[in-house]
């Protein structure tokens, strides 16, 4: 994992949001040496009392002992802390993994001064070698004594692996008329995949909502944002996606909203959806080794989820991939993937656009088409591919990047 | 497509093998110039009366035109001539490719004497562009005059597009004590994936079988074989596997066989079921810009389906096929795509092996793993990973190939 060598994705950005505090949540890092020599690797943040946890994780059999945790406490759902370390996935490390997180929690529970299970762990690296705790549980003490509102930079730095910049995004809404912030930071570049949330994402806000609340609108959103984003179709063991709410808005006169429907919750709602789709475009952003970032919208399918299905299996067919890297508008290919996705799809009134350039209609070449001015646009670095596919109304919007000789370098390279 | 530039595959034959005649079927090939310069690209095969076929087709819903034509023609499972050409798919090609196959079906009857509805067609290259027929069928009187029983290897040769060496097998069998013949060949190198008849593949016996009974051999052994052999998950719109049965052995005392279950079959359907195998490892060993050749076997899922799915997640991995490429035994990614198959898994009772080296027991790395021995065993040209999920006694082997740099070329390489 951690290239320091790596390239720099073309899309990161020239500089990173400013991201507000959220009252109620303080962050610290450090060096703890992990795996990674001259940079930070753990990651502490505290909460407030009264702060309540959502999250969607991984669907993985193979999933960390982290997530088996988070799973956990995600029962109750109260939160007063988040330990995160980068350099080792502690996943597949059986019952020393659960050990190493026991004795985290533990520890940080102690430094915070709350409950173990109000604790929640992720951890991101290599998958297999044993995480060695007591290296770094002694550090978190002082890593409580120095958290900071504002540290979410540092806070975003310490999770990364192969990402080349750190993600960070923030939004406002307003709930019953009472401003609340929501900020969030997420990491991750390679065995990237949807149909779970995707990677490490840590989410804060100062709202009042009732947990339930809060993990619906989470899982909702979860789904149409980092569910439809794609590096390599590959899905990690570890991947977390934590909301926290710390209910600090309640001083203001916020008042606490117990259901998802509630209509006072629409702005927040759809400031949390932005928020979630601007992390997920800033990991395809930064997606291992990329050129182009790519993105694949479907309509005329059978259903929505028929119409991911399809932009999904173009979003991972290495050959769609590979053309875009070649800047071809290879438009036979997406035909390829669209045939493969197993979804319905009328091959005779398939119609295929390269950005805004009809490349396909009616299941054959386009009349217009012209191959020059299509291997012109294929040179931007954003590109668009839009199909219909001839049977409904289903549609789907989904995320990637190309596959590039970089990426082969980078996953290639020996671990050590 | 086409590269003839392309570097040899590591795993191309040092020689063909010899290719017996199959009584009742005459090959010939030529130059059409479809797209290529300085190379066959337009093959036919004649049969004498009274041949039977069967087939598996893709299940793409983007079928190719002749994909349909060969659909057509195997609800009644006659068989005079077989035309393949190289170079253009005949994909996505709409009226225009139904006109294309219409013409060649049309020619080929005439030059073979026989009906229409007894020809069958394939077609491989390009997807998307119009196949001018008018270019070429007035070729198909002379080959028809030309075709010889022993040119197999000619056959072999004009249907190949990114194939670096030609696929051919042969193998005999008794039924009811009279000897048969069972000639193939087949192409592929990328677009290749599992879940349907892989590709094109041409299979011919002069065994008297009646259409029925090898239509199902053809189907299970189709399953077992080429849908467990995958180079990059990509599903082609053409892909074609047909079985031509002369009937010629009847002449020699075969009775002719009615029933797949007939136990008279049993060494047909071995020696079918090996040389389908056979080609299928071919293919894999051609794989566009591989390096090794890959096996992955699955035990102890839930069903044999559950472990070809399991071992095919794996074998699709880019992840873990850029780790292979890089002769890294990342096991740990393993372990991700054997998580992500969505199948039963029990995370604790997980064994992983790589050649002979167990390197995960029960969940956790192995006490007797060393780095340095399973490091050296990657080094090797063929790589085989085990692993035991610990839920059944579901059992699949998969072959594939890792993911390289030059497969990244290929297929960015800009298509003219």
């Amino acid at each position: 994992m951690a290239k320091p060598a790596a390239k720099q994705s073309p899309f990161a950005p020239s500089r990173l949001p400013q991201m507000p505090p959220v009252p109620g949540v303080r962050f610290a890092a450090c060096e703890a040496g992990i795996r990674y020599q001259g940079r930070t690797d753990l990651m502490l943040a505290a909460f407030d009392p009264g702060t309540v946890a959502a999250g969607v994780l991984t669907r993985s059999k193979t999933s960390s002992a982290p997530v088996l945790l988070c799973r956990e406490n995600l029962g109750h759902g109260r939160a007063r802390g988040l330990v995160v370390n980068s350099g080792n996935a502690n996943a597949f490390t059986g019952k020393k993994g659960r050990e190493a997180t026991q004795m985290t929690v533990e520890a940080a529970a102690h430094a915070i001064g709350c409950g173990a299970e109000e604790i929640y762990v992720a951890s991101t690296g290599v998958i297999g070698e044993p995480l060695d705790a007591g290296r770094f549980v002694h550090l978190l003490g002082d890593l409580a004594k120095a958290a900071k509102p504002e540290a979410f930079e540092v806070a975003a730095r310490a999770i990364m692996t192969t990402d080349t910049y750190p993600k960070l995004a923030t939004r406002t809404a307003e709930i019953g008329g009472v401003p609340v912030v929501i900020n969030g930071f997420c990491k991750g570049a390679g065995m990237m995949a949807p149909d779970m949330a995707t990677m490490l994402c840590f989410l804060f806000t100062d709202a009042a909502i009732a947990q339930p609340a809060l993990q619906a609108l989470l899982a909702a959103h979860a789904d149409t944002t980092f569910n439809c984003m794609t590096v390599d179709g590959d899905t990690s063991t570890s991947d977390t996606c934590l909301l926290f709410a710390t209910g600090a808005a309640a001083k203001r006169g916020q008042q606490v909203v117990s259901q998802a429907s509630d209509p006072r919750l629409q702005a927040f709602s759809a400031a949390l959806h932005d928020l979630l789709r601007d992390l997920a475009i800033q990991v395809a952003k930064d997606g291992e080794g990329l050129s182009k970032f790519v993105t694949i919208e479907i309509g005329g399918a059978e259903s929505d989820a028929a119409a991911r299905r399809i932009a999904l299996t173009c979003a991972n067919s290495p050959i769609v991939k590979a053309a875009i890297f070649g800047e071809d508008p290879n438009w036979g290919r997406v035909v390829m993937a669209i045939g493969k996705a197993g979804e319905a799809a009328d091959r005779d009134k398939l119609s295929i656009w390269f950005g805004p350039h009809v490349v396909a209609r009616d299941g054959e070449r386009a009349a217009e088409y012209v191959e020059e001015t299509v291997a012109a646009y294929m040179k931007n670095r954003e590109i668009l591919i839009r199909a219909d596919v001839g049977v409904g109304s289903g549609r789907a919007t989904v995320w990637t990047c190309d596959l590039t000789h970089d990426y082969i370098s980078i996953n290639a390279d020996y671990r050590s």
